[in-house]
């Protein structure tokens, strides 16, 4: 059963290390079969370079288990609010990477700060709010894909052209038409943090750059006219 | 005598280097065997890459070499305070890990800025007071060991909840069921020094989370209904 | 045609990779052969791993593709602007390098703060202004070498003194000799980026080193009597 | 002639490239044959890569080339500086490591924040003043030790006890009884500078360790009655 987006989705996560965005199991990747309405995605607490393919876990959106040995990720509700919510997301990461993390932690937005920014977001890099007790004593990993699903209807965010999010006090959730392509944006997250930390500490008065630059940059990549890359 | 353990502590130490906590020999891993009251040891001042199990140091509560042609770990009082304050504890990890380490120079308490802290911290990870002259010139390294428990009794904190500590002006002490694990912990403060470094680089207001996502956080991972990671 | 140049350009932008300038496709080399006017550049959107020589594109001076299936980098006719202005420039290479891209972000030209900078960079590493609308929305990539050309020449700099450039809010280029000799300047600016930022966090006060010690430096690898290196 | 002793200071240099201390040619390791008052350096310029023993250079301590085909480092008259003042220096290592120059390029002395310091230095790593116009004019390289041997005057230190040193504007001397030694030594004070670096920005209050903490470090690996590490 989607024994291809297993492999898959077993690759993407495998890509995490590679990428270095994750120490020991802190990091899932999912992707959905929007023919059928199922998730293939990690399974919870297994170090990556024990993992097979047999191995990534199948659920409902319902998050049912629909088949594996294995329990799913115990980030699975998250990523399956997002699958609800967001009809054109095909794949979501979850890293704890440092520098990504520590923005979080410092519960604030990434602002725009040049190209390589805007070549993937267009617009600042969100920070959604904490949790309230309530939240996060009830459904927690639900009430945390509910709490950014918020920030990006309150803000008027797309998800494919803001494909990522840090939660206040967590880390990061990105992402993408696939899971590979949500890995590949939290990689860009975690890189864009380090560089407008440095950003800032080389300039404290350092500003977001132009509006017209995000559109041209964003749109060259993304756009309807886009040129950058091979034609398809 | 001991010879599984022994080839266990070897491993465990060379999961420093693999984890990149240690340079040249700054770093050690002991593991107790509860039944005999024997403690396993990394041999002082000896290159990770050359050392074999039976390399390891055999030594007994009162730091007396029971069975190995080498001196034990000249941090090996330290380890032997843990032992016998601490009945839970089965593994120490000792370690000069760069930013776990300034933060000890800077004499500061990690503080709890977010889950990935709280996954394994249940609380800030403190850092022990700096010794008396008559300290440092007396046992050494036995009074580092009990300056650390006295502050875990007077902030009554319990080691395998807050698995690691940082001792001012030195550089770190981690706890863990076993060896391994009090290595897998000093890999966590490392990450955590980093994050929270960045954390207050990036908002010097950064605040500590709320305490109830360190409850929900750390009790998901090890509280009686844990359900991260597989059902064992 | 030039299939010796294709060979040689392939290297150069796979120099990035190893010298760790890039992530992803976020970079790229060219090298110029100035009997046929001719340049060679990676393509656009292509990964490293995955190019040959043979993938490399021909273009002219006026950005018409002689030979190659796939598009040259979006960054061509920046690449080309510099060829018409700079005679004595034969490679350029662009890079969103770490720190150097935030040296841009911030808008700050990187001061000279030592000899690492002095052997290779006769004064400060100079940061190009932004862009204007109608540049970013006009031929945008031309616009980008426009702007640093007019800081060249605004501030009397050449090229092959001062090899490499940022422009605020975007990243670096790098001049040299050939293409190999750009990507080393690239990965100079880098590693002179990070210790400028770390030289202004441990003395915020931190000054320029005196202009005698840039005459001393500099000229002992590039003046008439060098006498680094070997004798060729 | 002192094959051995050329296939040693090979090693030396290699290890510059392990402990990830130099980029490129930036870096060079030396070690004196005392019987002969010969010194074993590498050949300026040349990549780690590509060296063989046979291409270290022979020197006298008046800088002849006595062996060998290729120039000896443009540094050679710093090191035999060196090696003329302090009888006790065997080996010494010059690099650019990314902290400690950007502390030189700061100007600060490296201040003693804990034992990882206090372990193979005894003292505050000092950092020598700039040269003066005519010093650089002149003799440069020379002038460079001689201010280096000025500073160790003034300040009545030992090689062997701060067994490195910074020079303003530059970059790093380390000291060793032979030239692995020095490396050894250049590695750490690059670590030193690191944490140091990072314990300011988490406390910029931070404050220097007691005197009696050094005294205990440097002296259980240095003094007469060290007991780190195995017996010899």
């Amino acid at each position: 059963m989607l024994e291809s987006l297993k492999e898959k989705v077993l690759k993407a996560n495998l890509q995490l290390v590679k990428n270095r965005l994750v120490l020991f199991t802190w990091g899932n990747v999912s992707e959905i079969d929007r023919a059928s309405g199922l998730v293939v995605i990690k399974p919870s607490g297994v170090e990556y370079a024990d993992m097979t393919a047999e191995d990534m876990v199948v659920v409902d959106l319902n998050g049912n288990v629909v088949e594996g040995k294995l329990r799913p990720s115990s980030d699975t509700p998250t990523h399956l609010e997002f699958y609800k919510a967001f009809p054109d997301v095909g794949g979501v990461t979850h890293t704890h990477s440092t520098y990504a993390t520590a923005w979080a932690q410092a519960g604030r937005d990434i602002p725009f700060y040049g190209t390589t920014h805007a070549d993937y977001f267009y617009g600042d890099i969100p920070c959604a709010r904490s949790l309230t007790q309530a939240e996060i004593e009830g459904e927690y990993e639900k009430n945390t894909g509910l709490a950014i699903i918020e920030k990006f209807h309150a803000s008027n965010l797309k998800p494919l052209e803001v494909p990522g999010v840090l939660i206040k006090s967590h880390g990061v959730f990105a992402f993408g038409k696939d899971g590979d392509q949500s890995v590949y944006n939290a990689t860009v997250i975690e890189e864009v943090a380090k560089m407008a930390s440095i950003t800032e500490a080389v300039n404290p008065q350092a500003k977001r750059a132009d509006q017209f630059m995000m559109e041209k940059h964003y749109m060259r990549k993304h756009g309807k006219n886009a040129y950058y890359g091979q034609k398809k």
